[in-house]
């Protein structure tokens, strides 16, 4: 069957038996449909979420499986605590204590990686039509898990120093919000990172009014250059649930993230997460532990920034170069996207198929705010491609563009 | 903090922030407080759903690993598709496709173990009220999977052959449930088979009120004696949806289970799915796919079955042997549990504190039922203690009923 037939299938069948609203209001997912396209032969791809293959420590992966296996046995392989492996949260725990923030192990939840993370604070705050406070824009995974408990969202106005506090105080007072969500660290899509003072105000408003902020952060150790902005967790303490995640820095295939709260709030979180999936696979939770422990992480992520900094570098050179008709861009000083905005009211869903065409992927950035889309805007990836390929692609971009304008 | 103090906090930390519904409908778990006593030194385990760790092929998954990483390198690692690594969708497809019925890798989804299978089943059916027949007893990881969504249960009438079609006629037209959930081999809790012909009466209802079945099957392939009966799957076709895993026979640690519906049904599992967690584990995918083909699965399986078939050989004969007094049990052909029925009115959950003082844990019948729990029913687990152990148990369980009667 081709995928037009299957959907008109899955049609028939939603009329057939009785589904839940959730299931009913499918929606084919234009990402997955870039995604798709973007995998053909001569295509460069910076539209997906993918960090660089080879960069994964396969040879560190392989010693650590059989460390694991010698000396766990059989406890690596065992069903094990809904919270996750003991050694594995201590090491979460210990690693994410800075000066003045001293953290559990019991304040950690292991989560299947970040999107969990986020599928169980959907489950935790959200009522249907519960107002949800979001970056514009903002990471389209956390619109779509938030979705599935009938979050609505409202997006506070936004710059490159992040959410506006005015506008964020009169919309926590507008709208009441359960959560306010935020990727404060190189952003998904945008790259931005929010700045000291912004933090400052947001963690103060949040403290004002009693509203939690959901800090996701997969990035934050992903930085090439500029100075580190304090964690918002350590700001906000208690005000701040953090999403962590090995993804970006070790793998995603391994599927290991955490929740980073107070104790009763992961009390909370662990029941949720026991009516999932009972608990997060026990094997990688020690593989990842075995990898990682006595500093193995830390020079892991020195090889990752310094590969990740160059590309970086090249794309926004090429861009510089190449891309001269008024477009801008954000320069991020780390994680992996940058986010470009066309000048002339050229729109970036109109153009994405001549870009297929040209031999380029990337995501229209309308598909990223919760609400008032912005079209004229796109975002790359710049880590997944090679040096080469990033300055072969950005003349492309740059070739589209002038043919769009 | 004591767990007593964390529990004051979390209900202080629900009357702050804004919950939804399922969050403040917290209950602290019977069984994980059973299980929590049952790990103290002394005490013989019948409680836990655990299979025997020293059955689990350590040495076939290391050798496993170091292929993966080997042969398919960066792939097991990185992000893969949402509904499942296409070689181990393959091998389920095949393994599970008998003469007759013909399966294809398209209609299996992936999931984090059977109890995601459940989530994802409550998230594509079930609106506040639904109704869900089940058996009765039923498998509680079910009633609380189901429960998140707020499910509406009715039991239906259940004998040691499975549910009772009149019941289950008059059910369905009374409630209209969105689906009809079923244990049908060696349920959990109760170890029954459900035979052939209430399998064909059930599909037949099934079919007649056009109402989906789902057929939940972690343990149809651990039958230690008497003759195999048809799948409800392959009896049924489209009308049944099963999910299946490979916990009770690799490793519960591995988190690799799976959906086998119609391709479009799955179509719907695998939006709830990238909701949920992005995709399962994609190294433990790999893994179990080189650990599992080439007819070593089918190798291992035989060694399970010839020890847990002991073993229940060895609990019924002390059940023959020590429990005396008017007590019936189930005598399963396969699964991990029986369930015992005591006289005159004993109270399981009343007599458990004593039986734990007495060094025996197992699991009071009662949280196993929908509605109408029956407080004279125990459920226990014949696969995770050693042939002495499940003698020695069963004295300790003779002697506690002994002195309850």
């Amino acid at each position: 069957m081709s995928e037009g037939d299957i959907l008109e299938h899955v049609g028939q069948l939603l009329n057939r038996w009785q589904f839940s609203e959730r299931a009913k209001n499918l929606q084919s997912s234009i990402i997955r449909e870039i995604l798709k396209d973007s995998s053909k032969p001569g295509v460069i791809n910076f539209a997906g979420g993918l960090p660089a293959p080879e960069l994964f420590p396969i040879e560190g992966i392989q010693k650590a499986c059989l460390r694991v296996l010698e000396k766990y046995g059989p406890d690596s392989l065992q069903y094990s605590l809904t919270t996750g492996v003991p050694m594995l949260k201590q090491f979460i725990a210990q690693r994410i204590s800075t000066i003045g923030f001293d953290f559990s192990p019991d304040a950690i939840q292991i989560t299947q990686g970040s999107q969990q993370g986020l599928d169980i604070i959907g489950r935790v705050f959200i009522q249907p039509g519960s107002v949800v406070l979001t970056e514009e824009p903002t990471y389209l995974g956390a619109l779509q898990a938030f979705s599935f408990y009938d979050a609505h969202f409202v997006s506070v106005k936004t710059d490159d120093s992040g959410m506006l506090p005015d506008d964020l105080e009169y919309k926590i007072r507008e709208h009441k919000p359960v959560f306010i969500y935020l990727v404060p660290n190189f952003q998904n899509p945008s790259g931005i990172t929010m700045s000291k003072s912004r933090r400052e105000a947001v963690v103060a408003l949040a403290k004002k009014y009693d509203v939690p902020i959901v800090d996701d952060n997969p990035y934050g150790e992903l930085r090439y250059s500029g100075n580190p902005v304090p964690s918002l967790k350590v700001m906000g303490g208690e005000h701040v649930i953090q999403l962590g995640t090995f993804s970006k820095i070790i793998s995603p295939g391994l599927r290991v993230g955490w929740i980073a709260a107070d104790v009763e709030f992961i009390g909370i979180c662990e029941k949720m997460k026991q009516a999932c999936d009972l608990h997060s696979t026990t094997f990688t939770q020690y593989v990842v532990y075995e990898f990682a422990k006595d500093g193995a992480l830390e020079e892991h992520i020195e090889r990752i920034k310094y590969a990740y900094g160059r590309r970086r570098d090249v794309m926004i050179n090429a861009l510089r170069k190449y891309l001269d008709n008024g477009s801008t861009w954000t320069e991020p000083e780390g994680g992996l996207f940058l986010w470009v905005r066309l000048p002339n009211g050229i729109s970036a869903s109109k153009m994405l198929p001549v870009a297929l065409k040209a031999g380029l992927a990337y995501v229209p950035g309308k598909y990223f705010f919760s609400q008032r889309p912005d079209d004229s805007t796109l975002r790359i990836n710049f880590c997944n491609a090679t040096e080469e390929n990033i300055v072969e692609g950005i003349k492309r971009l740059a070739k589209v563009v002038k043919e769009a304008d």
